[in-house]
Parts: C-alpha cells; sequence; structure tokens
C-alpha cells in the first residue's frame, strides 16, 4: 500500500457537473475537478485515483477495495448522501479516513439535502466551495499523513 | 433527435405485473402495457420505446442518455418512487418533459405509498388505471409536442 | 340513468382560472376546460355537464344526486381537496368511479397542497396537465365504461 | 422445483463479516455461517444455496427467479432493511415464505437501524445471535416444510 | 322558551345513512333515528325537533338560534366533527349543553376520525351503538334537564 | 350463562370517587354508582355484577373469566385507559360487547387523557355524565341483547 | 372603481361579539365594531362596507368581487383562519391587499389558534386590541392608499 | 412616573434596517421610524424613548427598569423573538403592557419566523407595514391609556 | 445453580392462547408450547419451567429470583413487550441472557405492536413462527451455553 | 394522624439497588438508603416508614391509605416514573405534599427516562445525588411541616 | 483554590424574584435567599459566593474562572435553562461538580419549561422547593466534598 | 478597504480550547489556532484579525462592523451554531463572504449538535478536521477572492 495515494469517488448524476443545472452546481466538469485534483495532488507530491459511479453498489464495491491501495477517501455521494445506509455502512467498516464533500452548500437547498447519513462515518465535511470543495479535502486528508 | 419518439421506463419488480398480486395490479402483463403503447403510439403517428430495469443504477444511466434519442420521457418508478433521492437527482437534470404514472392509486395503499419523491421533478403525475395510466401518459406528452 | 353522460365540479375559486396567478395556472378560463370537454365528449360520443361551486355543501349535494344521472365524476376539488374531510365522506358513499384532476403539479407547490383527503377514495388521480388534464380523466372514465 | 432446496442472500458489506468491526458483528466470516448452514442442511437432509449481493438490484432479480428452484428463502438484507422498500416489494411478490435475520440486536443499535421495512412482508424475523441467527431460520423453515 | 324542547343536528351526508356503506353505519336510515328520537321524546314527556345540512354555515346558523327555543342540542356533525374549528367555535359559545353522537365506533376506522376537535366544547360524548346513540343522548339530556 | 347479568369493572382509583377532585369527577361516590346500576339493572329485569380493581392483572383475570357467566362488560379503566396496551388485549380477546365509559368528557382535560387504547376494541364509548354514563351503557348493553 | 373605499369581512359566529364569551373577545358588539369603522373612516374621508358571513362560500364570493369596487379588504375570519386553505385561496388570488385582524391575541388561547392558514397571504397582521384592531387596520389600508 | 410616555426597544441587528436586505424590510432606516414615531406621539401629545440594543441582556435590564419610568412598551425583538424564552421571561414579569411589532409579515418568511415566543405575554401583536408598524403600535397604547 | 435449566415466562393473556383469536396466534395452546418446549429440553439434555403471569409485577418478581436457579430466560411479555419500561428494568438488570419471543410477526399488525421497549435490553429476539418461536429460542440458549 | 411520620416508597426492581449495574446506580443498598433514611429522621425529630413495591397496583393501595397516617410522602418510582398513568392519578388524588426522587440523573440516562409522568402532580423533584437524594427529599418535608 | 467555599449563580430576570409573580415564585427575594445560603453556608462551616446576571455571556466568563476558587457551582439559569446551548457547554467543560436548583416545579408549568439543557451535563436537579432548593443543593455539594 | 484582510471569529467558550474536553477538540489552543492561521495567511500574502467572544452580543456588533474592513469571515460560533437565530440574522444581512468552521464532526456527537442555523446563510461549511478546519477556510476564502 503506498501512503501517497488517494481515492475520490464521485457518486451517481455527477457526470453530468458542468452541462446541466449550472446555476447551483457552477460550469466546473467533473474533468475540470479530477484535473484540479490531480494538479493539486501532483503540487503536494501525492496521487489520486478518481471515479465516477451511477450505481450504489459499485461504490461499495470500489469502497471495499480502497484499503488494499489507498491511504484515504473523498466521496461526493450526491443523493446517495441523503438516504444510502448501504454507503453509511460500507465507510463506517472501512479502515480509512473518509471525507464527505460537496458541490454547493447543502442547507440553502430542498429540506431532503439537509441531512446526509454518511456524515456521522466520516472524518469531516467541506462543502459549497465548487471544485474547491474537492481540492481542500485533498490537503487535509494529505496533512492528515503528514501528522 | 427526432420530436416524435418517447422513452418508457418501468423500474423494479414491475417485469413481474401480470404475475403476481394480481387483485391490485390487475392481470395486464408489461408486455400487454407495452404493446398497448406501441398501438396507441402507432394511431398518435408517434413511437415508443419501452425498458424495464430492476437496478436504480441502470435508470439513472438511461434517463442521462434520454435526451439525445427522445422528446419526453413516462416513468413508473415503483417502489422507488418513494425513497430515490438517486433518481429524483437524475430526473431534475433532464432537459425533458417526464411523466410518473402508477398502475393502481398509491393513496389508497401503505403510508409510505402516498408520498412521491419524484413527483416533485415530474411535469405532472397520473394513477389508477392499471394499463391506461400509461396510455394518457402518452396522449399527455403528444398533446405537449402539438402546442 | 344513461350511461353516456358524466358529470364534472370545479371547486371553489376555480370559476377565477384564466384570470388571476396565470403563471401557475395558465391562461385557459374555466370556460375554455368546459369547451374542451364539450368537444371531446363529442368525440367520444359521450356527454359532460360541468359546474362550478364556491360552497362546500353545494359539492356534497351535487355528488349525492350524482347517481341518478351520470356514470362517473371528475372532480378538481381546488383547496378543499386538502382539507375536506366532508368531500371525502361524500365521494366515499358515491356509488360511482370518481377521478381527482388538478391543474398544475401540487408536488411542485407549498407543502400543505402535498396531500389530498380525497385520494384514497378516488379511482385516480391526474394532475399536472393544464385544461388537458380534465379531458384525460374523461377519456379514462370512457374507457372504463367501455371495459 | 426441489421442495429441500433453501435460498439464503446476504445483502451489501456482509462480505466482509469477520474482517472488520468485530465487536458489533463478532467473528465469524460470511464463509463461516456459509459453512454452517451447510452442515445443518445436510443434517436436516437439506440443501442451501448462499449468496451475497453489494447491489439491490442482483437482489431483486434473484429474488424473482426464487419460486423456481427454491422452497424458502432466509435474507439478511445489512443496510437495505432499512431503506429498500424496492426489496420490500420484491420479497412481498415472492410466492415463498422468507425469514429476516441479523447478526446482532438491531435495536441496541442506531436509531436507523431499529426498523425494518422488510419485516411486514417476511414470515419471521430472528435476529441476535450472530452465525446461529441463519442455523435458526433455516431450522424454522424446515418445519415449515414438514407440516 | 320550553324547557321540553331539544334539538338535533344530523351533518353533511348523514341524509344517506341507510342507503349506502351499511356494513359500517348499519341499515338504519336518518328517518328511522328521527322517528325512534320521537318515540323516546313521547315516552319522556319531552320533545325533539332533528334536522339534517351539507353546509357547515346551516349547522351554525341553526345553533346559533338554539337558545331561544330549546334547553340541549344533540349534534352527529359527521366529518365536520375532525375539521370544523368553525363548528367548534359555534358550540364554544353556546349556552346549552351539547352532546356529540357516533353512529359508529371512530376508534376503529381511519385515523382521521379518531380525534373530534368539537369534543372539548361538548358537555360528553356517546358513540358506536347506531340508532340508539341518538336516543341514549336524549335521555342523557333529559336527566340533565331532571336535576 | 345467564344472558341478563352483566359485568361492570372500574380501574384503579375510581374507588376514590366522590372523595378526591370532586370539582372534576362530582360528588357520586363507587357506592352510589353501583347502586345506582343495581336500581337501573333491577327496573330493567337485568343484573349486574360490580367490581373495583387497583391492579391491572387483576382487570384481565376478571376479564378472562366473564364469557362464563355475563353477557357485556361495562368498563371505567382510570388511568389504564390511556396506556395499558396489556387491557387492550384482554379486551380484544373477550367474547363479550365491551363498552368504555368515562365519569368527566376526557376531551377537556391533560392531553393524555383525549386518547384510550382500548377504545378501538369496544363496541361504544360513552363519557362525560357522571354517574349517568354507567347507567346510559347498560341500557346500550340492554338493548344489544334485546335484538 | 373607488380608491376611497374598504371591504370589511367578518367571519364565522362573529355576529355574536358583546353577547357571548366577553371575558374573551370583550363588551364590543360586531355593530360597535362597524360603528367605529365608520365614524373613523369618515374621519379620514374614505368609506368602508362592512359584512358577516357564517359561510365560507359567501366569503369567497364577497372576496370574488372585491377587486371591482374596493381598495383593500380587512378580514377576521374567525375560527375559518386556522383551517380554510379555501379561504387562504380566496385572498392568494385577490388583487388587493388584504389585513388579517383578531379581536383577541391568538397566542394567549388554545393552541390550534396559534396558527393562520390565511397569514401568509395577507400584507400584514393585527391582533389582540379588541375593537381597535379593526380601526387600527383601516389606518394601516388608508395609509398604503397614501403613498 | 409620567403616563404619557412609552418605551420603543428594537432588537439585534435592527440598526442595520434601510441598509441591507430592502427588499424584505424597506428602505425606512431605524432613524426614520424613531423620527416617525417623535412625529406621531408629538401630534397624539405623548412623549416616547427609542433605543436599540444587540445583547439580549441589555434588553432584560431596559425592560426590568421600565415601569418606573413608562406606561407602556413597543417592542420588535429580531431574531431574538423566535427563540428568547429569557426575553418571554423579562416581559412576562413587566407590570406595563407591551405591544410586539414586525417591519416584514413574518408568515411569509423562513418557517422558523412563523412563531414568535413572546407574543403570548404580549397583549396584542401588528406586523407588515414596515414602519407604519411602530406607529399604530404607538396608537394602540395611546388608545389604551386614554380607556 | 445448575447451567442446564432455562426459564419460559409467557405474559398476560398468553394462558388464552388456542382459544380465542387462532387466526392471528394459531391453534396451539400455551400448553402445547410448554409441552413442545419440555420435549425439546429433554432431546438436549435439557430442562425448562415455564410459568405464565397476568401481572407484571409478579413477571418482575419471577425475573429478580432466576439467576438462582437459571441460565438464561425466554420471554414473550405480550403485550407488556411494547409498554413496560418496569419489564426492561428488570431484565436489564438481570445477569442472564434474555431472549424475546412472539408467537406472531408483530411487524403485520397494528403499530403499537411494531415497537418492544424490552428487545434493547435482550440478546436477540425470534418472531413469527407459533410455537416453533420458544423451541428455537432454547436452542439459541442452549447453543450460548455450549460455547 | 402524626404530623411527624412521612412514608417513603421505591418502585419496581429498586430492591436490587447495590447488587446490579452499580456503575449507575452506585452502591448502597435500600437497606442502606432506609437505614441513612431513619437515622436522618431521628436526628430530625421525625420518623419514617420505608417500603418497597415491585406491584404497581400496590402502590396505589399504598398511597390511598397514606393520608390516615403520614404528613408527606416521597416516592422513587422507579420506571414507573416515565410511563404510570395510574400511579400520576393516585398521587394526583393524594391529600399530601409528595416528592419525587432519583438515585441518579435521569437526563444523562436513555431518552425514556427523561420524561416523568407523577412530576407534575408532585410538589417538587430531586435526583442525582444517590442515597442522599431520599435524605435531601426528607428534610424539604420536614422544612415544609415547620413552616 | 478553597475546598469551602461554593459558586451560586441565578440567571436573568431572577433579581425580581419576590416583586413580581409571587404566586408562582412565592416571596422570597433573591436577597433572601442569598441570605439563607450563608446562614446555612455558615452552619456547615463553608463559604458561598452569590451572583445575578441577565446576560448569559456573563454567566459563561463566570463560570470559566470558577474552577481557580469553587469546589462545586449551584445554578438556577432562570429561562435559559430551556434554550441555552452555551450555557450547556460551559458547564459541560467545568471541571466542578454542577447542581441545577428551580425555584418551582418547572412541570407543572408551560410546556417549554419542562425540558431543560443543562440537566444532562448536570450532577443533578432540586426543583420545587422555593428558597429551600438552592439550601438543599448546598447541602448536596458539601456532602459531596466531604465523602 | 484592504482586500487582503480576512476576519475569524471563535464564539463563546472556544477560548477553553487545549485545556478540557482534548478527547473532543484535541490538544490545540485558540492561540495554536490563531497561530496557524497566521502564518497561513502570511504564507499566502493576506493578513487575518482573530476574535474569541462569549457574548452573542459582541458577535453581532462585530460582524456589523466588519464590511468596513474584511473581505471576508471565518466563524466557529460554538453552540451559538445551533440555536441563534440572532447570529443567523447578522450574518444573512451581512455584505460578505462567510465560511462556518468546527473543530470536531458534529454529525458524530449530541443530536442537537447535528444541526446548524447559521449554515443556511454560509457559503460553505468545513468541520471535522482540529485547527486545519479553520486554515482550510483561509484557503478557500483566499482562492474566493483570488477568482
Amino acid at each position: 500500500m503506498s501512503t501517497n495515494c488517494f481515492l475520490v469517488i464521485s457518486g451517481p448524476n455527477l457526470n453530468l457537473l458542468g452541462c446541466r443545472e449550472t446555476s447551483i452546481y457552477g460550469g466546473s466538469s467533473l474533468e475540470d475537478i479530477h484535473q484540479a485534483l490531480q494538479e493539486s495532488a501532483t503540487a503536494m507530491d501525492l496521487s489520486v485515483d478518481c471515479f465516477q459511479f451511477n450505481l450504489e453498489g459499485d461504490i461499495v464495491d470500489c469502497l471495499q477495495g480502497a484499503p488494499e491501495k489507498y491511504s484515504g477517501v473523498i466521496i461526493n455521494a450526491g443523493a446517495l448522501a441523503h438516504d444510502s445506509y448501504t454507503l453509511r455502512s460500507a465507510i463506517g467498516s472501512l479502515l480509512l479516513p473518509c471525507i464527505e464533500v460537496f458541490i454547493s452548500n447543502m442547507d440553502t437547498r430542498e429540506e431532503f439535502r439537509h441531512h446526509s447519513v454518511i456524515a456521522p462515518v466520516c472524518l469531516g465535511v467541506i462543502g459549497g466551495f465548487g471544485k474547491q470543495s474537492y481540492v481542500l479535502a485533498l490537503e487535509a486528508l494529505a496533512n492528515l499523513s503528514n501528522q
């Protein structure tokens, strides 16, 4: 296991970032986010692997295998953050630090988005900063590894 | 993109229509419904593509690709209608009109079926008419295209 | 009793359709709706009688007498849909199929509009299609009579 | 259809049993459970087929096909027990007795684990006995077949 | 004002008693109830005036005028019992004892029927005895007048 | 079994009637009530056996034996009416009609008194008439036996 | 339309003001209130038309016609304020400023009176000042017209 | 103590009136409001002392001393109206009439603003009329003093 | 203390098993259950003592003395399972493993039966298998003792 | 009646104090508490009678007889404090001051322990001080008698 | 740090004790309470410092400095007890035992007073005994110090 | 106004960081945090002003003056985050971006800490990273200023 590599997971519908509902999510595409993460990782002498899944079960599979290869996880679970106890279980049994990120500030949106069922099993949460939410999470993970 | 073609999606367990619980859902099979839609489409000089999925993620994938080929969507999400915020996000970011249909009247059944989390992102809802729920929805979509 | 005649009831404030709050309810007046129903009925070789009432008790009176003359009922109860258990009782004891219609999609509006107390005693519900909601309901009733 | 064969389904994350969170779930791996079931089945002159799935849709597919091959179902739905109405629908339309099992006692854990949405469509529930929960369920099913 | 005369009010849809939903409400018509009350009143040397109204406002008008002529009121408000704060206000400001009656036992029916908003402003409640509910209420009122 | 004998049960603390809190419960003692019931029974050519218990289990024992001797039950469960599911079970499995009575109108008192958990398994309820609540219940039972 | 004339509506049971429950509502009759409004209107060189209705539907009719004759509305809806979504719809579609008034302070009374369903569609609310609540509302409307 | 002098208190953040969020609160500054009150007071031959505090404790101190100098209080508690039981206690023990005012109509804004914890201990409430809310409250107090 | 003896407690009304409500609870009497337990115990070389109590306090007494004689407890608390915090305390302070059993599946019955207040202090729960629920619980206890 | 004697009642399971769950309740047995009370009573020239009951009905009986012999009551109702409306009724009709005591601080424990249904009918409450809770309550009662 | 000195804090509006609302709080002034505490402290060879604050922040400051000088804290937080999580945090991080006291029994008053957010971080609670509540708390603290 | 200077506010009790409850909040003192912010600011060529307040009103005053001097705000409101609508109003009317930070992950702690009433008026939220939460927020603000 390399201590320098982090896993970044984006959940259902996040592959549409930058194409639709840009007034809420901004103009950055998921590719822009992945590129920003790669650049930031390089600058910090780390590496990141970035994935997007529309199936809850695929995220679970990916998380189950994560400890073999990664030192930490960044996850934007999309709408699954609000209702997936399965995802919560997968993160809860993970032997790695996990940070939850959001593109927009969930508390300014519909009621059901105010609550994340995965937050209680994450190390921390960063939300509301668009593309930068991911980058800040990477810094937080890197900082943890350095301690 | 053809303006004449509509997408019809049926969610988990709806492939069992006509086989089980016929006292609630009636004796029409999903094939009967698809055939009725095809006949109705032909009569209105339209076309329909009909799919059934047991996986939430497959419905999301199908919806994400819909704008390239279809002018509207009819969805009977089955039990996902009551709890899938992921499906809600997929429909909410869709650039097409979407109509929610139900075979039976949800308000006469168990409490959890009285609420649809996807209804707020649909254009309208039609429920309680068995096979005809789908056909009426097709007419509604066709009517929209003619306006 | 003629099997060809259906009763259409619109509740309080619906006489103002097309005059006020057109961004929500569209530009069709109640007269436009009634005319569309008449045309649609004629095309299907049926007849419809259309009424609008501002008093709950008048709707109850009208419903109580309906079985003598009509084969089915279409009702847009307006705001009474959300709180009138008296109307629910009247429909619940009706010996005719009743369909609830709405001009707009209730689930996209204020919280109190998300719940209809009369839906559990109706055969089905159609909402969100403006004037066409009524016409689709008429087709649904006609289809029932033909079975 | 053999009346002697039963289906055993374990849901998301249960493949990790025995590896992680052993203070809650004990040290038995899913393989240990499957072996105990096989031994118990052999002793009772029955057979069992044991599966684990991380995807809700795969469980639905498996359940839909079950009546062709099995006389009963044992399911530990993992976190899906608490929120999957889709799974509930699949079990509800199943033409076989289904028993819900849990490794640990759900009522001593987080609030969201106190409620199972699939319990109302199961024949019974057995929870809190670790590996033995499954074995007791198999006995219960066998006993039903003998009646 | 005669101390011997009592007012009996039945609310919306109760004119249909004996015609519809007889499995719930029994076979007695409102006329049967009125006749039983008249006979019972005669036997007790009292008189009763019995009315049925479908309009909430008509009940309010009737109640407002009651103190001039009657010594007590028996009311079966029908579905208005569950939601009419206007009726509650009318009874609450009444200067006469008022008894609420029900044909059937409300607590064995739908949830919304378990609560009466007018009960807190009535002297007492009698329910579940069909036609006899009214007769028992008349005895109770007569008994009060004799004290 | 004599069809002429009815069982009357009063629950915890009701032996204090007439001694304490007379502004709520009136000045009648439980002995007054029993005497009124005996007189009323005699007048109707019936008999009644009246008991008061402070222990829930004693009421359950008494109810379990009732079908052997009585044709109906009148119960004022006192505060047990609001929280005893054990009493509800005992009444629910009783093979006799049971009427719930209250001395005062529960809906005008503390919130917890507005709900009776035994009402759904009783034939009907009579409350608010003091001593007369019991007498009216006896008439109702007698009337049932005469039908 | 005269810009100087305002409509004043009082709802069900308010015709009893000054006769009953004077400890809550004070000794002013509705006639006293109407006279105070007329005097105040005259002093401000305005005119008012004052009505009282016991029927919800009559208030709706009156409100629907208001824009043709009046520049503003003062409404004390009585108990309808707490439950009438029909009244809310009528006011919500009104093209005039509407002020809700109460005789007494609703927040010091029963729980159900703490919430007004019409307040969200009114310009403002004035309550707790008895007869003067109406007069202050007239001043507020007059002030609006002068701006 | 002069019977002609009234205390006017504005709570936290109200010193920003007219500078920010003018679409909600209008363009009047707190100085404008104080000036309007002074003019209105002069016209009615009264006097007013106007204060604004950002600290809850300062308002409590001010209210505790009020009976020595003032005949009544007008308070716009800002956001403290929705959560300060301390303020409620201070007003509740005040030996002076107190009127609660709001600039905007609270019922058209966020949910938490629909409820005032100080309203139950105030004489009345006036809200939705901008600067005029204060002036109307002063008239109401003056009117009380004249009675 | 013998490690081979287990205590079996059945709560209020369970002495009626097999006599009443057999559509829910089946035709087995409590004696049948006790006999099945004895046979099963003998087969496993264990012993059981079986009791039924209608009084909550008697169950508490019995549980308090259990550690002196028994190695484990099986309890079907009847309706006490849903509301008795006293029973919960007695089990919670018990120094023995306790298993909760139910005859029927509680989740398919009335709402109040879906929740057991004693489950959180039991080792596990088994329900829905009629007589066999008890037998399976005995096996589970025996298995624990063998570990 | 001696004014110097007080009644001390401890409810279900409290006879186990000092034996089990000592991390919550401390090491004092009920005998230790009774002895401390006797010593404290002697020091204050008072007397106390101390009882413990596992049956709710026995507590009710004891309380009903208390006014004949005691000047005040100290009660630790155990788990009955949280659900027994019967006990509440017994205390509510008691003509003596009653103080509720707890060994531990209920607000730091399970949710259901945060609420006491008997507190509203007690003079005051003392909790969290172990054995001393009882002694402080005795002082409080003695102090009342001296006033 | 002297082990003999205790801190007594009274929150907002408690400086008015004995002046206003004496029917609820009794006639003792805060000065009376402080004097009684001083006398009681002297008798026990302890000392107390008594403060009253109207500002939440001042109480926080005072509590933060307490460990340097005092061995325990008695706090009557007034209305802050019901809503101040800031006070809860201050007490929660305090390295001293803290006892919450109330003058009156909170459970007999308004709903919002039934819950204390600071109770879970206090050692115990004493309420309902007027001035004596404070004195009993002092005894409890002294007793703790002696252990 | 310098675009390079940011305001950092820490609320009540946060001056105790590093002294108490270090298992939750870690060992960093507020001074450590301020120093880390200064170093980070220097590295980014920015400046920060850091304050801590125990009084809500002082935070409001500080925020009201912020736009004159700062380009953005970082706030850790401590327990005020969960209940201060006054703070919410102050931030809501602020003309600067504001980021909410927490030391620990609120979702893993007591229920009342799961909800922040100020989050809906902040740009974003960062929590769970101890001292680094503040530093990440500073980077986020700096990044905004650079866009």
